[in-house]
């Protein structure tokens, strides 16, 4: 793995401060550099020590830096991968780390085409949790996790094999693919899961509550996620969403079907093809 | 806390087991004895030390119990329960673990009161995991954990009692409340987060599950859980679960209206309030 000058991380949350935790852990930069909104975040994270340095100045931020990661919530990424595009140095790397890719992808590609510099790559590191913040990024976050690459036609391959082999150094295991396929996947193994723990909270009643045990908190931990990053995902991605949502309806279509007709060893057959899937993934068996 | 002289558990899984491993830690009774079905799962109880005798004839097992806790799958609890009525000694308190509540009261009800003798008392654990069997027993399942024991015109007050004091002296919270409460209750938190969870598993296409990452594992990890004993809980307790779908159906649809219709603002308004009502149960606030 190359070591790179300066790594320049705009937006340093839980996504993007476990990305400084864990290059710093591995050496990967000379300096990392944090880009910040807000004064009161750029303290948190170098208190934090998630960065090297912190600045408000997306301008000064990415100048002189070899990869630049774009971890703020996805509907930013576009303007901010512009911005970015137009200071950064000729040769500089740009990647994301955004949930959705097709939208992010077709409005930045257009714009390194005609500049010819600043090489931008998506990816979607399939990592985080329910929490948000820099207080909680942890340099082992992306160990062990699944991160999307994404190639199209226009994709440079040097930049992309410096991106993959960055997650890669991170820990991650890296898959490359096209944005649209990217973005069926994760509608399905990603988004789904989350709409569907967000419906769940939302419809019990809060009188209820009070008896929930572990089954419970585990199928909704991911609605204790922020709406506002939510919503976004799911408005970027929303094709797919409601196809996901979709293929979800007709299975739970099915169960209901059987429970309402009592017929136990139909009910059986659907619970256990769900369950050796499950399997499957947790236990590969 | 009263100490039994001896404590009959009828079925020894996951649950049977774990009352077993924690009335032996705590010392509630002189002996522990487990009722099994099979030789293969009696030794295997033994092996795991959840109790200290085991029988498989039901008679002799039961025989001379100040305590019976039958911990079998939901839909063979009242003819087990007939038949433990049937042998027990008098004064003999009988309780079982099943995950519905009004079907197993009305059929064993019955029978205590044409007897007058043997006295059962509805109980559910709420405790467990999605695995089965007595090499998952823990003695500390049923510690902090919410326990439902149930009450109705007919109940024994002292019977009643006994039963909730076991629970709480094996850690549980215990809460009293008639069949049909407990059944609406755990529909909504226990049944319908496991058949939204199955439905999950079962919809997304094995071939996308490669990239499934901490939040599709969390989202689904109930799914894991046996079939057949499911699809009795949810067949007992059909009616509410088909109400609990219907409410989790209709959040569902006014988040996909939403989304379909791209208004932000009332989607991170459904998202938000679903947030609220799970990070109050977990965190509290």
């Amino acid at each position: 793995m190359r070591r790179f000058d300066k790594i320049t991380i705009i937006g340093v949350g839980l996504i993007g401060g476990s990305i400084g935790l864990a290059a710093k852990d591995k050496r990967l930069a000379k300096t990392i550099v944090g880009v910040f909104r807000r004064e009161s975040t750029l303290n948190r994270a170098l208190k934090r020590g998630a960065v090297d340095k912190g600045t408000l100045d997306l301008k000064s931020g990415v100048k002189g830096a070899d990869l630049i990661v774009i971890a703020t919530p996805v509907s930013s990424i576009p303007r901010i991968a512009r911005e970015a595009i137009r200071y950064a140095d000729r040769d500089a790397v740009i990647t994301d780390a955004g949930s959705t890719k097709r939208s992010i992808i077709k409005e930045v590609e257009g714009v390194i085409g005609s500049r010819g510099a600043a090489l931008f790559v998506g990816s979607h590191p399939m990592a985080g949790s329910e929490h948000a913040g820099v207080e909680f990024a942890r340099k082992d976050l992306l160990e062990g996790s699944p991160c999307i690459v994404t190639k199209t036609p226009k994709t440079d391959a040097r930049a992309l094999k410096i991106v993959a082999d960055f997650w890669k150094a991170l820990g991650a295991k890296v898959t490359i693919m096209d944005p649209a396929g990217h973005d069926r996947s994760v509608a399905l193994i990603s988004h789904l899961p989350h709409i569907v723990a967000f419906g769940l909270a939302g419809a019990v009643p809060a009188r209820e509550l009070v008896y929930a045990a572990e089954g419970f908190k585990d199928t909704t931990r991911v609605a204790s996620s922020d709406p506002r990053l939510w919503s976004d995902i799911f408005l970027t991605n929303k094709t797919e969403v409601l196809k996901a949502l979709k293929l979800f309806e007709d299975y739970c279509r099915r169960l209901k079907r059987s429970l309402s007709k009592g017929k136990g060893q139909e009910l059986i057959g659907l619970l256990a093809k769900a369950k050796s899937k499950r399997d499957k993934i947790v236990y590969g068996k």
